[in-house]
């Protein structure tokens, strides 16, 4: 089993991270991460299904179409999302790459480049050109390339989150010792004008590109592409995951060997933990509920019923109030397009069975309120209807994301 | 052109309406309404598409199919959807149905009954029954069956409403002078555990029970079908459209006719006023703001985009801080699953342009924050795609909306 340390992008041997002040955001907050292997890595990436997706996604998804197997860095901003501003926003990108790749003496497009925060207005690219820079000498600043310049890569990609999010995890391969380590950012889904859930792992695993992003494609699904703070989708969303090969295990290059399982399973833990993460620092949330659909047709019915409750203003806002609203989660249910049947459907509050067969068990609502109060709920929604199920991560619905979303200008 | 008139549904002459309290609500809350015709009327009913339906639509759904040409009379109740009730919540609408038909002397199945409030509790039938035969006592108290008895049907159907919806409309057929009367309820859309939108509307007009079915089907998928206060579908979403034929205008059988065209656009100017009505006070909500998505390959995709942003809680939370924030709403665009190409995108915010192209124009943001300050605004969105349209009411989202579902019960 992995062993979760405290820990960071920059915990696996041969990574260095930092982040830096370069002026996109006010008052020097940091708003400029820097991702650096002393080797080339391999490389994957999953990126948003939004129609609108942000210039440095189409650069990152050219790059890694020819460079997947000797990826360097990754430069990511905050404070401005470089997302519809025309032609010009790829260039830009372009030229944060380079500038990056020059003042590393990197091969040639070996660094990807991502954004996040206001759209619609140009990157300010001379403000990243000289940040970089900066980057550079508070790397160099530290006795040995990959010395630990403590989380200020985790607080450089944040937004509106209120806490870093990232782990590290210690495991073997073949008895060969392991690390893997991430960071993430996300809490609402787009602020101030679009902000992002972005994800970053490493590790020293030797993985082949190709397997590398099988595995990263699989275990999103089940992670990243379950959780909603609010629904919106936001066009930089994007998870990186690089490899450097540097432990000395060997090279993983099929999906049917011990070791792959054994590395998807520590990447699934990481992701896994980053999402409960990231749903549970949602814009004004004060709760993380699990929504666990059981008993579906199949995996797709239940993953379409475990989001339309969890994107259910109504359910939020109960959940929000520690109201055992059975009735609005059943009704979510009924309209999430799913052919499900009402009066087989059986919903807990934990392990408190609130309705059975579509009706009110008839449970001490005292007790439902008791469970409903706790920082982290788990929403059971039985179809019972087959055997698939689908684990579902969401937040409540507070004042405060109101606040947040409305009032950012004033 | 119908002339729109202070009125109701009992505005239409043979028609009677009214509203008492039976106590489902506390203090005394009106909360039983009636409505009662002279004479037998062609009838028609749109209800929701939720799987999850509330008894009473299974109940109309079965007398409609036989008696759609001899409906006399239709009984609401606020404060209890009879809805998850099991199987004793279709007895429990028969009951109902029953008891005013005994009242007031009507053919067997001929009375309509439909419910809105909370979910999963039982009916308190006895209680309604009471208050029928109060509502009886009230009707007789006037000279005359058909007297008006003041607005008291449109606030016994209110829940979380704050103002009563009503209108009546004057129009011609065939020369001859026909009166429309129309009540509408739907703050939110599940509210204290379900809420609704319920529509009625009279007329003594003389269609035929099929083609009324027509009309009503057609105009409630540009009215009542499009709008969304927060996304959520009750299960007790109904309209209901009687006919009486007293008028002595000639039956409308045909949907070739002038005759046909006529009533219909009566209809949709009807349904369309009580949209706005039931948008503008959507729980908690500040602004009434109209999405006109023009420029749609098809009216289906149109429907989708202008949904999407419709629902988007970041566009809604924009709206209600006075943000003029296009990149949401381009944002909503690209989730929507259509395939819209962000950089042919326009969006305007009145008359203002606030993007070209997916790239902002430079507008002056004073300007814009103006528009955005209005009670009433409308936002265009063309996808320069097509020549297909769709407008679409919804409302901001505030504190108020969160306040009014989370804390219901403290």
């Amino acid at each position: 089993m992995p062993e979760i340390i405290d820990g960071s992008v920059e915990s696996v041997p041969g990574f260095s991270a930092v982040g830096v002040s370069c002026g996109i955001k006010r008052e020097n907050q940091p708003d400029l991460g820097l991702l650096l292997c002393d080797v080339p890595c391999a490389a994957a990436g999953v990126f948003t299904t939004n129609r609108v997706q942000a210039a440095p996604i189409y650069y990152c998804k050219k790059v890694l179409t020819s460079n997947a197997d000797r990826i360097r860095a990754i430069v990511v901003n905050s404070g401005n999302a470089n997302a519809c501003t025309g032609q010009r926003g790829e260039s830009d990108a372009s030229e944060v790459a380079a500038k990056a790749e020059s003042l590393f003496i990197l091969e040639e497009r070996t660094a990807l480049v991502i954004s996040t925060g206001i759209i619609g207005v140009p990157l300010p690219v001379e403000k990243i050109l000289a940040g970089l820079s900066k980057a550079k000498d508070r790397l160099r600043a530290k006795p040995e390339p990959s010395a630990k310049v403590g989380d200020s890569f985790s607080r450089a990609i944040m937004t509106t989150d209120t806490v870093e999010k990232r782990l590290a995890l210690r495991f073997d391969l073949g008895g060969i010792p392991v690390t893997l380590g991430a960071a993430a950012k996300g809490s609402g889904m787009v602020h101030p004008n679009l902000a992002t859930m972005l994800g970053f792992i490493t590790t020293d695993a030797s993985v082949t590109p190709q397997v590398l992003a099988g595995a990263l494609r699989w275990v999103s699904e089940s992670t990243f592409n379950m959780l909603s703070v609010d629904g919106d989708r936001s066009p930089s969303d994007s998870v990186f995951l690089l490899a450097s090969g540097t432990s000395g295990a060997a090279t993983i290059d099929s999906t049917e060997s011990a070791e792959y399982a054994a590395f998807r399973n520590a990447l699934l833990l990481a992701c896994e933990t980053l999402a409960r993460k990231i749903v549970a620092d949602g814009e004004g949330a004060t709760r993380l509920v699990e929504i666990r659909v059981v008993g579906g047709q199949n995996p797709e019915s239940a993953e379409r019923v475990a989001r339309s409750i969890a994107n259910s203003p109504l359910v939020k806002t109960a959940l929000h109030g520690a109201d055992p609203n059975w009735g609005r989660i059943i009704c979510a249910a009924g309209y999430s397009g799913v052919p499900v049947e009402p009066d087989r459907i059986d919903i807990y509050f934990g392990k408190l069975k609130a309705a059975a067969g579509g009706v009110f068990t008839g449970v001490a609502q005292e007790a439902l309120a008791r469970e409903l109060q706790k920082k982290e709920l788990t929403l059971t929604v039985d179809l019972n209807q087959g055997s698939a199920e689908c684990v579902f991560w969401t937040c409540d619905f507070s004042y405060d994301y109101v606040r947040i979303n409305a009032l950012y200008h004033t």
